[in-house]
């Protein structure tokens, strides 16, 4: 089996490192194919070759917008690209951004983006190799980054 | 025939649960495919692949997008992405979305999702099955996890 | 020749009808093949449907988004799709969509979904029996719904 | 060659009109092949049939959008759709759209949209048929429609 | 090795012409392949023609939006076109857009410009012949066209 990581040289924190110690206590003997690119907006291409050329099973993309209206419209678009390269391929994409204005300082963000990356390194193990696990927690207020909101409870 | 049931982990509330039991009220002996994935812009694929890899003939996608404009922006491109991923297959995907400020609070945020999730199971047993049965409420205001509209009187 | 009409239960007035209704004066001995889905965005894939399957040579996709904001991005939804649908068939979709928030009350809602389905019937058959007619109108101001606002007067 | 040439019967000038008059002047014996459709959110499947039904080299869209919101996300649809009918074909569409909220009022209008149809007809001929030599033109603020902005004075 | 260049007669500076300076320095004996068209929403296919018909490895595509709301727009619909084509390709298409409103005045305008597309160039030259390089750079908060934001300090 092979994860493609796909991240970017903009960001300001390296979520992708996290990322393939967690996938290395969680999926021993998978192969990590790394691609990094200068911004978001060069992910979903470098996903696609991931997919098309390394022959990964599935990937990961990480990006860190920034917090100008401009940079929100990239990482739109960059969404909006991700999703068609998974529709393209028949692979998940699991994409990781965290938005830089989504912490108070600089330290909260970077707490934020280890455990995101850490919390989707674990998603896509789950995702590549038993699937069928993540029903379990369907509907259960799952999040990466910050704490569970939890289920509603009636 | 068979329901292809996409679903997330991040949704609060389990509306997976209602259509399934709802389809097998009103169609018996279609076989269901359930597909859960972290968050809806994970759905897009993941509805693609129980097409194309399950053999479903239509798919529901259930997905709780949150109240900040990040979470708006994430349905959309998951909309986007799952009329797209339609369109390749020529295979109906019912979307079937609850944002989480629709409600007042969270035991109404449960019903309208529980009443959401069982009208459009009907309506995906509906045009998997007996699509012609539509047009006989074409243009009277139907409405999901809410009363209907209803037509304009004249 | 077919014309193919989607529509949704949604909506709050039968436009189909009227449409079929203008047609069938407009267009002696065409086939019309009719297709009601839930709402908007269920009637991308139906138009495409409509033409891969029931083979139309023209399809009319009438809707009507609500009022809320929600409805507004839903209707950009459908309308990105509507038009990607038309690209991968090379095949006119002509979108008939009324807002609900284009008229003051329900009485003359319906009136601009009347007089904007009948006109959008006229402008298919035109489309697909004597394309080369519109041009003799271009660049005039035609409006559907409401009073043409004419050309500009030098 | 052949040029094709999409407008609109929405539109309140015969932008087409213009630019079949400029591209005589400018490109002797070429085809042109025009095709009218409502409103410009038909632009796109009517610029790809004049290009794969009509084998067009090149392709003109002409259009006005409204002034309200909905008129703006009518243009932004039609927009992605010609940029997607582009990359499908290989093939330039050069957009010629006038927002009738550009000018001050109809006369100004009809002057801007003379102007623009006329300098965008003489780029789409040099795409045709010279395209190196609109090289010599890079990074020089040249506009369409109203007087050059010029390049930046250092 | 083969390297596309797309720019526009729109933009009020020459980009290309620096980006090339850059390339030239840093890729002895790379083949440059220019091609300018009028505005940003021709680049994407010009950037897919440098690709499909001028077998170019990489390209970059250089455009200088303006200010206003209606530019935003183009600029949005250019950059989910360009991202469509590096899809569509397997192929990376750098974006170097600078906004004409990211800077106070003309002069810094120039400025940003410059800088922009010599890094660009130089992330271009990296990608196509030391892709893995860029690793080394992943998460440092590069910025090109303005000072590196630089990594977070824990």
């Amino acid at each position: 089996m092979r994860i493609g990581i796909a991240d970017t040289t903009f960001a300001r924190y390296d979520m992708a490192k996290d990322a393939i110690d967690e996938i290395k206590k969680h999926a021993l003997g998978v192969k990590i194919v790394r691609y990094t690119v200068p911004g978001v907006k060069d992910l979903p291409v470098a996903c696609k070759k991931l997919i098309t050329e390394q022959e990964c099973d599935i990937v990961m993309a990480f990006g860190m917008p920034g917090k100008e209206a401009i940079d929100k419209t990239c990482a739109h678009e960059a969404s909006t690209g991700i999703i068609q390269a998974q529709l393209m391929t028949d692979t998940h994409i699991i994409e990781v951004f965290v938005h830089e204005d989504e912490a108070k300082n600089d330290v909260e963000l970077a707490e934020v983006m280890e455990r995101r990356a850490r919390a989707h390194a674990r998603n896509a193990v789950t995702l590549m190799l038993r699937p069928e696990e993540l029903t379990r927690d369907a509907g259960t207020g799952r999040r990466q980054g910050r704490d569970d909101a939890g289920p509603i409870k009636l």
